[in-house]
This record gives structure tokens, C-alpha cells and sequence, in this order.
């Protein structure tokens, strides 16, 4: 696609301003060809969020929840005038399918205009009530009650570079609905599609409520103070060094971490090879390894299968996942483009090679062969499967490779040890299984939950209409503890309180009660 | 009170036993004589945390939330029995007079009743549900539904040495209602209390559901490892070392943390003196500089009255708490007991003297005479107000002197410079508010509560039922942003959250309500 040379440039302090400097080259990463550079040398960060923190923070919080909720609106419906040129940029930038691109815009607008209707629903308020009044005293007079408000300061949004959309607007809707501005620094990787969708932005929201800056020097995790928070997507090598802040440590910043996450698949062993319900598994298993080349927090990287059916299901799964096309996302018929940057490319290349220490690789030995661009262009990897070896070996539960590569596991028999099995992943995102047995299921919630933040428990009865377990749902909670990081995002109304100080008021009922009422 | 000398033992992988060496000397703070000594050095830490995590955590989730809920009235029952005795043992052994003795063993008593019933409100469930259920698809069948389950660890409490019981009390019934086992490593000044504490209660207990161990080296917090939870409450120095550990900076341990708070109570313009709210508030600062010494994180440390009330506010003040008698508390007349330690002697004078420096001794500065004890010794402190020269100065808004001392501040007239003002403080547990005047009451509760994590709105209303800032109620969150350490105790259910994963179940409605169903 011929676009002219990019110069992104930074919405800081109410304007936009290039950076000094080159920069980072922004490229293609299917041709490798050059799209544009972006900086941030030079701006004055501090003056910047200060303006955010003193403007946009005002503006935000003289508007009622419902206010809010109006701005979303009129967030997802310039996105949605802007579609199909924020799919083809992410296309271009983000070496997306259509239908990869397609699932990273319209997840920003949908949760945009999820939280929109939360607004709405919650009228006129500029506090939220957290629970009902509960009687204090021995007379009815004396009252307690639980508010959010919005904290005092800027939400700094820091995003990986797969869902550049998604990932920005999942954070930004939570935290504008909260009453909290806005900074976003976008992974510089796929920096042109989070630049345009700002710039589309921009003009529906007061000044400062949205800022982006390229922050290529990481500067601005220390610059944040009491009040500020964090919403970090990311290593979970990364986290550990933000927390180790000392604004962190010393909870002033308060911060929020979705990280790394070996999620898993599990197939029930009552599930019937060719039924429904084993067909929503195998779905759901190569979606996740295909989609966005697997680069997704949420995509299945381990999954377990009972040993009647491992073979079939390596079979089936060599066989689809065998023909999925890779190549130039804009040429006929691709179905998986290439990772995002070399270095992905490179680290998946590497990860792979460490599984097949405990694994044997039965897809994804001979390459790759890219449709639709130049010999050796490209960053592109072969879709992946291996089999565990040694399905204890702690490796396959602890590497995260971010690409179209998951391991397939002999499931033990007995529950306990499956789900032991599965927690040496030590904290995930997301698990799904899948079952007609109810019992199998219940037994597999209560062991599995401790360790996700998502359980996607597939059947026959949801067949038609599951989701699959890589959709993050604005609904549902998305996060796990540990290796995932421990943080909590969406959820509804739940993702608010990242951005917000919950508050017990003790006094008056009724002058407690007029409080809430706006 | 003549007592045996007493030889603490430690209670850890289900058996009591006594730690090698010396260890710590228990002194009663009031007469300086020894107590006796805790140590539990040469113990096998790690075999007695694994102890906890499989047998105590095992027989906890055996249960449902009510089940849970039965093992914590017990718990209470086992308190009102002992409560003599231990009231006798936090007044000798904590330099506690009977008043302040009665507010922490009762405090236990009160919390672990509250939650006792919180859990047999519950119910036979082993999941709590988080929210109803929400249709995810077009159809009702694929729906979407919250839960909170135990988080499958221990979680260690470290508990301040100003609660031996209440701060144990707390953490132990929202930890334990939860379903996870825990271990206690108290303060080394009033462990006697705790260890007591659990002695009474352990009976009661499934073995492994709650551990005691002195832990003098503070070896604990870095055995802990994926799945367990920290519970902390003391300086915001120490919380920041716990979260420099590095099971916490990878997430492995999740961290909850209750650390310093600089309080603060405010007059309101439109109170006159000698009003029954100005009586409210005049007794509301009196208590809580004077009981248990000041030695309460919720303890009122800052004053705001308005210009035209601060002559009086401050007469006022020097008249009530000069006539507090000093002294040893099984004394005749006595309502103040001395400080905890030497240490936190020397601590609070020397605070006192640098909060000096920015304010001016208004009452203090004559030391202190305590009665029933032999000249010189006992750690007393004497009751100290302060007046600020200069109402902005850092220090006053940063230093908790952890005693009975107290800075007078003349508030500016305009709200949002008073409000300004009081979040110098970057955080604190709680603010109380005293005004009959709406509109006042309103616009101090948006911009403080940011802020803090409880509000107390005092008024003419409630002036006969009210209960003051510095008692932590079980149905109201314990907590604060910033400098208070950002965790959230209490709350009725809300307590749980740090001892649960929550998590988000997808699927077929009538599985998810089956789960929910027990």
C-alpha cells in the first residue's frame, strides 16, 4: 500500500508535536519496508502531565458518569467512521490479516461502546456507589456506605504492540468512564495505528483527557507521583522492573500488571472425537494459534488431551493447522501474517527451539514459505506444534512464546494431577475446557479458578455460540494472578477501580444518601 | 501483676515448640520488668509454611463459607471466655490501661463474630459469587458470571505490635472466611498477647488453619512463594522493603499493606462553639490522641479548625488533655499507659521535637510524672499538642508520630485550599469531618475522599451515636492510598478479596448456576 513517508507525531500538554531527533523506524513487517519514523526527544514530559493531570483530570470530573459515557460513545463512533483506514494501516504497520485487523479495531470500538452504556446506566452521578448502606449504630440513623471517585492524577497506559486499538482503548475506556486522563505510549512497533486512532480521537474529548507520546527512553514510569497510576501490558520482566520504582515501591504510583501466560486448552476425556463438543475444541485450539500469528495474551499455548484421543488430535490439528496460508496480509487468501518486529521473529525462532528441549516438534519443522512478498522478506515464523516429551518439565509451563507455536500434553486421568499439571503455569489468563460432564466440569472450575482470571468452559450447549477463549469480553475480567501479573482490567464496571479510590463514608444516612443521588 | 516468667512457644506445622536461644525479652512497658522471651529460632520454617498450605489449606476449602463462618464464631466464643485474662495480659503486658485493653480483645471478639455471620449469611457454598450473572451472546444460554474461590497458599500476617489481638483478629477472619490458613508473626513487644491469643483459640481450629511463630529474623516473607498472600501492617518504610522482595516484584505473593497515615479532623466554619458537634469533635480529637497513647494508625494526628475557632479549639484541647492522668495502668485513675518500647519512646520524642520545628508546644513541654510507678521508669511520653507556624511546611504532613501528639492547623477559608492542604498528607486511612452544613459536607467529601480510605462525617444528627475515626468497623474498608500502603482490609466481604482469586467463568448459564449452587 503506498502511503507517504510517517511522521507520527505526540499529543502532549493540549498539542501536537514531533520529537526531536529520528527516532524509531516504523516498518512493514511483512516487506520490511520503511512507513515512517516517531519520537518523543525533547518534549517537556512533566509540563505534560501536569496539563493532563490539571486539565484533562478538571474537565473529566466536572462531567457525571453519564457524561463520561458520552465521550466513549463519541469515541467508538469516530473510530467507526475511521475503520477501514485504521484496518489498512494495521494491515501495513502491524503485518494484520483483515480479519486480524478487523479484530483488533472493532475490539477497541466495542469496548469502547460497552463502557459507553455502563455510563449511561449509571446517570447523573459523580460518585458510584460500591454495594448498598449498611446500619452502623443501633438506631438506623447512623450509616455506612462504600464510594469510588476518581483518583487525583493521570493514568498512564503503557501497551504492548499486538492490539495497539484494543489494548489502548480497553485501558482508556475504564479509566476516562473512572474520571481519570489519560497518557498513552504505544509499543513503538505498531506506533502508527495507536497515533492515527488518537489523532481520530481527539477532537470528540476535552484537552489533556488523551494524551500519546512515544516515550521511546522509558521516561515516564518515574515521572508519575502520588495519585498516578500505571495500567501496564507487557514481560513479565518488564513488571518486575516497574515495580521495583521507587514511586511503586513506595505506593504513591499505583500500578496495574497484565503479563506473561501459558494459557491452556483442556479436553475433556468423556468428549467424543467428530462431536460438537470436540469440534468447538479444535476451533477454538488452531484460531488461537493462527490468529494475529498467535500473538496474543490470550492464545493457547498448552493443551491437554486425554490419551485416547492424542492421537487423533495431533492428526487433526497437524492437518488444519497444516493449511493455514501464510503471507502478505493484503495477498489472496493469507490467513496468518508475520510477527511484528525481527526481534519477535528472532525470540519466537529461539523460544521454539528451547520447548523442543522437552518436546517433539510435529508441525512447523520445514519453515515457512510466505505468499505475496519478495525471497526472504519478512518476519515471518512457521505455525508450530510440539508434543511433550516430559510433560512435567517446568519449562513448558513457564516460556512464553509469543508467536503461532502451542505444545500438545497427555492430560493425566486423574483431575488433581491434571490441574496440578496445569498450575505449574503458576498464574494465567485465561483457560478454557471442554466437557459434557458436568461433574468433570464443576471438579475442573474449583481446581482451575485459583489460577486464572478466566475460566471458558466449552460444551455442546454453547457450541454454536461460544467465543472461544482468546476474545476479551468487556464483561468479563481480563488478568490472572501471578505470572499474569496479578492485575484486573474490564470486567464491567469492575475495571474502574484500577482508576479509582474506593471510600467507606460513615455518618448521616440521609445526607449520605443525597451524596449519591449527584 | 505477679506472672511466671513466661517462655513463649511458637505454633507451626500443627505442634507448639519452643525456639532455640534467647531470643527477644517481653518487658511490661509500665515498670520495665521482664516478662519473660520469644524466639523461634531453629524451627523448620519452610516445613511448617508447607504444613499450613496442605493441611490447613486442605480442611479450610473441605468447607463451605458457612462452615468457615461456624470455626470463627467459635473462634469469638473462645475470646469471651479468655477475655479476663487477656485483658490482664495486654495491660501488663502491652502497657494498656483496662479501657484500651477491652477496645483490642473486644475488637477481635467484635470482628471475628461480624465475619462469623457474614459467612453463615453465605451459606453451604465454596464459591462466593462476584455480581449476577450477564448474557455474553444473542442468546441467554452463553453467559458470564464472577466468582471469588481461595487462593491455594498461606498467607502470612504481620501484625503491629498496637494490636496484638484486633490486628490479628482482622486479618484472620477475612483470611479465614476466605479459606485460606494462616500464619501470625506478631510484633516482638506484645507477642505475649498473640501468642495467647492463639493458644485459646487453636483448639477450635483444624491443625495447619492457623500458625504462630515469632520469626525475629524475618525470614518468613521470603519463603513465600505462587499462591501466597502477605498481609502487612506497620511502617511504610518496612512495606516498601516487602515489596523490593523479589517473590513480590515477579508476583508470585501478593502483597497487601496497611502502612503510616497522618489523620486528620476538621472543623467545620459553621460550628459554633459549645455546639453538640463541637463537643463531637472535641471528644473525637481527645480520644484519639489520648487512647492506647496515641499507638492507633487511626489516630488523629492533624487538626483543622477555622481561624475564628482556633483561640478556642486550642483552650479547649490544653484543658481536657491536661487533666489526662499519666501512668501505670492497673493504677487507680489512670486513662493513659505508657509506649509500647523504649524505642518507640525515643521515636516519639524525637518527632515531637522535629515536628517543633515547623509548630509551636502548646502542651508537652513539661515532660511527663507518671503515677504508680517508680521514678524514671516506664516508657511514658507526655500528651503533646502542637500549633502550626507554618500550616505548610512538608513535615508536618509527613511525620506520624506514633504517640499521643497532635498538630492544631488554622484551615484556610476556601475549601479547596483546605482540601489541598490535607492531601499533603499523600494519603491516609481516615478523615473526620465535623459540620452541619450540607453543602460543606459535600464539597469536603469529593475532595478528600481521593484521599483516604474512610470518611467519618460528623454532625449534630448522629453526635449521640457516633463512633469516632480511630475504631475500624468489620463493615467498613481499613485502608488508604499512598502513604497508607494502598491495601484494603475489612469491608465485610470486601476483606476476602486479598485472600481470593477472582475469577471470570464463561459458558452455558445453567452449569455456571449449578456451580454457584454449592
Amino acid at each position: 500500500m503506498p502511503l507517504a513517508m510517517l511522521r507520527l507525531k505526540n499529543l502532549l500538554g493540549g498539542a501536537w508535536s514531533e520529537g526531536q531527533g529520528e527516532g524509531v523506524t516504523l516498518i512493514n513487517p511483512a516487506t520490511e519496508a520503511v512507513l515512517g519514523t516517531t519520537s518523543s526527544a525533547g518534549l517537556d514530559l512533566v509540563a505534560g502531565l501536569a496539563f493532563a493531570r490539571r486539565e484533562g483530570g478538571a474537565a473529566l470530573r466536572s462531567l457525571s458518569y453519564a457524561g463520561r459515557g458520552k465521550l466513549l460513545a463519541a469515541m467508538a463512533g469516530r473510530i467507526h467512521e475511521h475503520r477501514d483506514e485504521l484496518i489498512e494501516l494495521a494491515m501495513t504497520n502491524g503485518g494484520n490479516t483483515r480479519s486480524d485487523a478487523k479484530f483488533d479495531i472493532d475490539g477497541a470500538m466495542g469496548t469502547l461502546a460497552h463502557y459507553a452504556e455502563l455510563g449511561a446506566a449509571l446517570g447523573e452521578v459523580s460518585m458510584l456507589a460500591d454495594g448498598e448502606s449498611v446500619q452502623l449504630g443501633r438506631a438506623p440513623r447512623l450509616a455506612g456506605r462504600h464510594v469510588h471517585v476518581p483518583r487525583r492524577g493521570v493514568a498512564l497506559l503503557i501497551n504492548a504492540f499486538n492490539f495497539p486499538a484494543w489494548g489502548f482503548g480497553e485501558k482508556a475506556a475504564s479509566a476516562l468512564l473512572a474520571g481519570m486522563p489519560v497518557v498513552c505510549k504505544p509499543a513503538p512497533s505498531s506506533a502508527a495505528i495507536a497515533h492515527r486512532l488518537v489523532e481520530v480521537l481527539a477532537d470528540v474529548l476535552p484537552a489533556g483527557a488523551v494524551s500519546i507520546v512515544a516515550d521511546l527512553e522509558h521516561e515516564l514510569p518515574a515521572l508519575l507521583g502520588y495519585g498516578d497510576v500505571l495500567s501496564f501490558t507487557g514481560s513479565s520482566r518488564t513488571a518486575a522492573r516497574l515495580r521495583a520504582l521507587p514511586n511503586v515501591l513506595d505506593a504513591s504510583v499505583r500500578l496495574g500488571v497484565e503479563a506473561d501466560s501459558l494459557n491452556s486448552a483442556i479436553l475433556g476425556a468423556d468428549v467424543e472425537a467428530g462431536s460438537e463438543t470436540y469440534e468447538l475444541f479444535l476451533g477454538d485450539v488452531v484460531r488461537e494459534i493462527r490468529q494475529k500469528a498467535g500473538q496474543k495474551c490470550t492464545a493457547i499455548r498448552r493443551i491437554f488431551v486425554p490419551p485416547a484421543l492424542r492421537e487423533r488430535v495431533r492428526e487433526d490439528l497437524v492437518e488444519r493447522l497444516a493449511r493455514v496460508v501464510v503471507g502478505e496480509p493484503f495477498a489472496d487468501g493469507v490467513q496468518m501474517g508475520p510477527l511484528a518486529t525481527a526481534q519477535q521473529r528472532a525470540s519466537v525462532l529461539e523460544g521454539a527451539c528451547r520447548l523442543a528441549e522437552h518436546a517433539d516438534v510435529v508441525l512447523g519443522r520445514d519453515g515457512v514459505r510466505p505468499v505475496g512478498v519478495p525471497e526472504g522478506k519478512g518476519y515471518f515464523v512457521p505455525v508450530t506444534l510440539l508434543e511433550a516429551r516430559d510433560p512435567g518439565a517446568a519449562l513448558l509451563h513457564r516460556l512464553e512464546v509469543f508467536g503461532p507455536v502451542a505444545t500438545l500434553f497427555e492430560a493425566p486421568d486423574d483431575v488433581d494431577a491434571l490441574v496440578e499439571l496445569v498450575a505449574r503455569g503458576e498464574g494465567g489468563l485465561v483457560c478454557s475446557t471442554y466437557t459434557d460432564d458436568r461433574k468433570l466440569a464443576g471438579a475442573l472450575v474449583h481446581g482451575l479458578a485459583p489460577h486464572h482470571g478466566r475460566l471458558v468452559l466449552g460444551s455442546q450447549k454453547i457450541a454454536g455460540q461460544a467465543m472461544g477463549p482468546g476474545a476479551v469480553l468487556p464483561q468479563l475480567l481480563h488478568g490472572g494472578p501471578g505470572r499474569a501479573g496479578g492485575g484486573e482490567e474490564l470486567g464491567g464496571l469492575r475495571g474502574l477501580s484500577l482508576y479509582s479510590q474506593r471510600t467507606a463514608l460513615q455518618g448521616d444516612r440521609a445526607l449520605l444518601d443525597g451524596l449519591l443521588k449527584g
